[in-house]
């Protein structure tokens, strides 16, 4: 080995601000990543119900890096970390590092009932969002040629299960969508037969914003139609629908936002883990018994205040700023900085057309305001100058016609699980 | 049944401009078609290669459709057709109809050689699209963590069989793609490695152009680095590449733009069938002995002046809107028409960046303006202003900076028969 060499497992939000952030530093890098693009998640509900397409808010990480000459990117998968050797180990070889950073994110996992996995679908990559855009769409097209009525309800009757931000926005949008098509493009379905539902283990939506907030929000998906069954924890998940106790609910769709479990990071690094597969990590991010490795975003399991930080976007763009701030300093032979703290800037959920909740500390608003305010921060972090423009356009299109972009219903071979 | 009743199966621009055409005819239209968008099918080599997204260029039949109060829609697969009680027969259930439209294109068949399909792909549908993207893309990214100098060249080399419009379109989109990628993104390949062959079995590309354009695409592609083999029939395609004779070329990526067979229409008929499966019909385009019965588009065969018409948009486009007159005439008592006659307003292909063929009868260029022409007549058939907007900005984005907006490859499902 000939210098420092960074590696950096994981092209989203954090290990993307690592790798930015250390642009002008004397330190080669090396960011793996299996997909070739960075994902704008907060915005993949979109692109499953049909507002926007997939390269809207996917962007070639080669591309978002192009201009940065200590940058190595490799496609391929890593299988595991030998930190006695200081090792990554991907499908094509080993690679040597000096320091390693590991921001892998999380997956869905349905609480140990794997089996349910056929029939419902989490919401992470595009594949999910396409195969979800699939579903909705073609159990629209069914339903308008289908003459049992049972069937047809069962066609219209979309589930989802969770109701943290993702849940939420969904319902909304998928409501939306639902009023829109079958106004002015399905002839022979009711929208009485519509049911959408959201379920939620907790006692209420939305746990991660102030009780207030999440009550408007609860009004407002009402209003629009959708039914929210709090206190509920669903017990089976089958071709027919979801089930808890003495209900059921007979249902051809069924989205799965309840819960998430860290990605195997932990398990490469034999590492300590908290209940959802997160790594314990020191107050500088960092494993403990391993200054040279950092475990941060949805990979991390980080306490602030005696609770654990969210997996959302800011954190894990703090903690990647972080890093490569601790990084410069050890470069440059200076202490230890102090211990990563969280800023929260504020939370944000949208709930359909022109209306969203705004948690921003002591000031709190929902409505159109806060709309808005969601529109330009998402327009704001979206990656890349095109981008943001079709995005703009695609969302003032869909504003002013009440028409969505991307209603397509690629045939056959990405019907996974799907239909 | 109560009043005329016309199915149009097919939503290509065929059965559309039919359906279109008829929208203030007295007279129930049913349209069927598998999936539930008109595909766009000139710029689908745009997808295939990264220029744009599938909802750039692909629009619901239903948003299409939806002003139209005349028309149903239903997506559904058709499996047969009973002539004798005017029955189509779906997969959900059978449809009786008075007058009947079968517009069902053409799909690509590889010669009897239906062993090579899971190495090569035709490009006819938005998952073949995004198929050939991906396995683009992948080989790129392999190549760049090969080390193996035989293994490298191996994903570098891109084969395409077939010398018509699509092949020469592909040929030179991915050769721009290529040089693009390699310069600014890729840093362990040698542009030197790269190879791009296009092989036509007959004397010369562009067979439907007049020999001095083709010869002016000729140089440009050679110019670009692409490699023509003319008088080669291809003996083999696999896992390894393509060979004929003693002559093999190692390729990764093998792509089919060879020959085309019309859709399953004719069998459903029993009707007469040329050599490619494309029913004849009378010169008012009806099948012999069922003047309720059209067949048009690809699936069509249709002789003028001793040729039979090419299977492309303006022909489909054309044939659509001559038979939505037949039944206008026939709702008005009317005489029979005089026979299709096609007016071919002229032919076009692109070779990469702002170079293309046009051949407008007497007037033949090749060039700059040419892709002018090229640009303003796809822009103008485009259906939807929101897509005809999203592709020029696309278009002016990838003109302007070099680089490609879609350029992405989904994780997963979709990769059957592609890498």
């Amino acid at each position: 080995m000939t210098g420092p060499h960074l590696v950096i497992v994981g092209g989203g939000f954090a290990g993307l601000t690592v790798a930015r952030d250390l642009r002008h530093a004397p330190i080669k890098i090396t960011l793996i990543d299996r997909s070739n693009h960075h994902l704008f998640q907060p915005l993949l509900y979109q692109v499953a119900t049909a507002g926007l397409s997939p390269a809207n808010i996917a962007t070639p990480i080669r591309a978002i890096l192009s201009g940065q000459k200590n940058v190595e990117i490799m496609m391929t998968e890593v299988t595991g970390v030998d930190t006695k050797n200081h090792l990554v180990l991907t499908q094509d070889r080993a690679i040597q590092y000096t320091q390693l950073v590991l921001a892998t994110g999380s997956t869905y996992h349905f609480f140990g009932h794997d089996h349910w996995e056929p029939y419902t679908r989490g919401l992470k990559t595009l594949v999910d969002a396409t195969a979800i855009r699939r579903k909705i769409l073609l159990s629209f097209e069914k339903a308008e040629v289908e003459t049992n009525p049972a069937r047809k309800k069962f066609l219209l009757t979309f589930v989802l299960v969770g109701g943290g931000p993702t849940g939420v926005e969904m319902a909304g949008s998928i409501a939306e969508l639902a009023h829109q098509a079958l106004k002015s493009d399905f002839h022979h379905i009711d929208p009485k037969m519509l049911r959408i539902v959201l379920i939620e283990a907790g006692d209420r939506i939305l746990a991660t914003f102030p009780e207030s907030l999440a009550l408007r929000a609860t009004q407002r998906l009402q209003a629009m139609g959708v039914e929210i069954q709090t206190c509920t924890r669903v017990q089976d998940i089958n071709a027919e629908g979801v089930r808890w106790g003495d209900t059921r609910i007979d249902a051809n769709t069924v989205i799965w936002t309840a819960g998430v479990v860290a990605s195997p990071a932990g398990k490469w690094l034999g590492a300590q883990l908290d209940p959802l597969g997160r790594v314990r990590v020191n107050p500088d991010l960092t494993l403990p018994g391993h200054p040279e490795i950092f475990v941060i975003g949805d990979t991390a399991c980080v306490h602030q205040d005696e609770k654990p930080l969210p997996g959302v976007a800011p954190v894990a763009m703090q903690q990647g700023t972080y890093v490569a701030k601790v990084i410069i300093r050890r470069l440059r032979g200076k202490l230890k900085p102090r211990p990563f703290r969280y800023l929260n800037k504020g939370n944000l959920a949208t709930v359909g057309r022109s209306f969203a909740i705004a948690d921003l500390g002591s000031f709190r608003i929902a409505g159109a305001f806060a709309w808005l305010t969601w529109l330009v921060v998402h327009i704001y972090y979206l990656i890349g100058f095109k981008n943001r423009l079709l995005v703009l356009i695609e969302w003032a299109w869909a504003y002013f016609t009440f028409q969505r972009g991307a209603r397509l219903i690629p045939e056959g071979e990405n019907s996974k699980n799907t239909d």
